[in-house]
């Protein structure tokens, strides 16, 4: 089969390699329709997570068919349409008992980092019975490559962690892919108001279409100020890290009202001063982490119902075997205005 | 009457000056029969809150009896024995209705640092329908003094924000007076343990007859190392900062299991160095703040039915008269096994 492979920073291919078998009893062999390519991938590529090899098959988003199961699995068979959880969990350790799947003792993010993920034709998917969900009939199959990651990533580590009420107001600092997935479903809660600040003035455009009531373009350095002004002094309820550097984090530090939140989204590389001689007074509360897909379905009724339309993040659509090209336009997304590619099998 | 002044950095005294007058008709005037010296006091007399300026009675903590009601005060009368809070709350603007008091827009912390405060013989006290408590009948008062602040303080910003649950391994780094009070106030929650570290060896030996299941004196600089070991490798779920310097701050963490809280109680005059590139995939949550007092309530009821015995912390016992003695003493609290003194004024 085809697959896109890590071979050293800098480096990738897109190489023929045997289809995955199952090793396990409670493993699923799934056969990718639709992937896409995320930014951490781009970290990978950039060598900046040494625990992938050469030869790695990259991705942990995308949605497919089952093609065989372990003995093991129960909730699924071969033909069903599943979409497939960036996040590998077994349900049963005492991490998966407190919904921290993303710290489960034998999963985690594996898929594309520690075993072979699912830039490929095929994917093998460890502890299946909790790792895939179903498809549900007439939902857009290419939309749902969205809820492997950006939309409970950005829901999950943004939203919930931001404690998002009605009537906040809520400043997102960048507007990729899971600033807008935070976006999106920041309006679950109806806040008040929600300031997209970036330096793409095309992204904060596309930010408006997607529910954004106030953008600001911080390339001139004084995102902290207007977003101050823009509050009438009173900064905001919930201020949301979406890029990982420490010029984003310090904005969102400045910005929190009294008893406001600070949601990290971003994956950072560098620490971060913390101005805790300001912020031991202010009753903040900063949260981290990875995603633990434990609200996927949830998310999934509300593409059902349409009060989610996950759809809108596709920017561009490729052939898988184009996925060469496919990281090009990804590579540069604000150049190139993408958001989210979608790659297809079928 | 006689109060404790701050005159300059360094600089304090004991001076004559007219007794307090009711100026709002929701002041009362408070005859001071008990109060301490909290270590914020003796962080203003280093200089570090600019905002208080010379001349201004110290002190935010103390137990008295009612002198004088303004006329909007309803549940107050002259004669009535009351628990002074530290945090002075109108009960009716934005940051009140939301449980906010140490963000009142008109009070907060302003007791012994805004307006004069409690180390005299009379108080005034602004919004006092919000901001004194009745003393139950038959409860110490003495051991009262200690709900002003610190017992509140360890159990809303340390325990309540720490999400301390049963079964929880917690570390509660500096075994001051706050770090104590946490260390009491945690185990209404039933923890499964309670790591105390310090540099004072009389300190850790105290926080063991307070519950504490295990200490570590980290004068070797490897308290990071003995806490990973006694927790097999796992770290804790709970790690409050109770001194206020980068160095406990880096200790708290570096110990956190994944999904774990660090909850900052101490007050600090540097910001720390954070380590967010280990940190944003651990899912932890780091919260600050000053006390609300809004658990003042419902720390009396623990009081009266003995579950909370507050008289614990109370080392030294000095008249009002000798408060220049009593501060000589706490500013040497860990040299002179001191934790809270109390100043009596009857």
């Amino acid at each position: 089969m085809k697959a896109l492979t890590f071979v050293a920073p800098g480096k990738k291919e897109l190489v023929e390699k045997p289809k995955p078998e199952i090793q396990k009893p409670t493993d699923a062999i799934v056969r990718i329709t639709k992937t896409t390519i995320c930014g951490t991938d781009l970290h990978i590529l950039a060598g900046d997570v040494p625990a992938v090899t050469s030869g790695r098959t990259l991705g942990h988003e995308g949605v497919g068919i089952v093609e065989e199961v372990g003995e093991g699995v129960k909730n699924f068979k071969k033909g069903d349409r599943v979409l497939i959880s960036c996040i590998t969990s077994c349900g049963k350790c005492e991490n998966c008992k407190k919904g921290l799947y993303a710290h489960c003792e034998d999963g985690g993010w594996i898929l594309g980092h520690l075993i072979d993920g699912t830039q490929a034709e095929y994917v093998r998917i460890p502890h299946a019975d909790n790792s895939l969900y179903h498809i549900p009939e007439g939902t857009d199959e290419e939309a749902l490559v969205m809820l492997s990651d950006i939309l409970p990533t950005g829901f999950e580590i943004g939203v919930l962690n931001g404690k998002v009420q009605p009537g906040h107001t809520v400043a997102i600092i960048g507007a990729g892919p899971v600033g807008m997935a935070a976006l999106l479903t920041a309006q679950f809660y109806s806040p008040a108001e929600i300031i997209m600040v970036d330096l793409d003035d095309n992204r904060l455009e596309v930010s408006k279409t997607f529910g954004a009531t106030h953008t600001i373009n911080s390339s001139d350095g004084k995102a902290v100020e207007k977003i101050m002004e823009y509050t009438g002094g009173k900064g905001v309820d919930v201020a949301m890290e979406a890029v990982g550097i420490p010029a984003t984090f310090d904005i969102c530090q400045q910005i929190l009202k009294p008893g406001g939140y600070l949601a990290n989204l971003g994956v950072h590389g560098k620490p971060v001063e913390f101005h805790i001689e300001k912020l031991w007074i202010s009753n903040i509360t900063l949260t981290t982490g990875l995603v633990n897909t434990t609200s996927t379905p949830m998310l999934l009724k509300t593409v059902q119902s349409k009060k989610l339309r996950p759809e809108k993040l596709i920017t561009h659509r490729f052939a898988f075997k184009d996925i060469m090209e496919a990281y090009e336009i990804f590579g540069n997304a604000a150049k190139n205005k993408a958001l989210k590619v979608i790659l297809s099998n079928d």
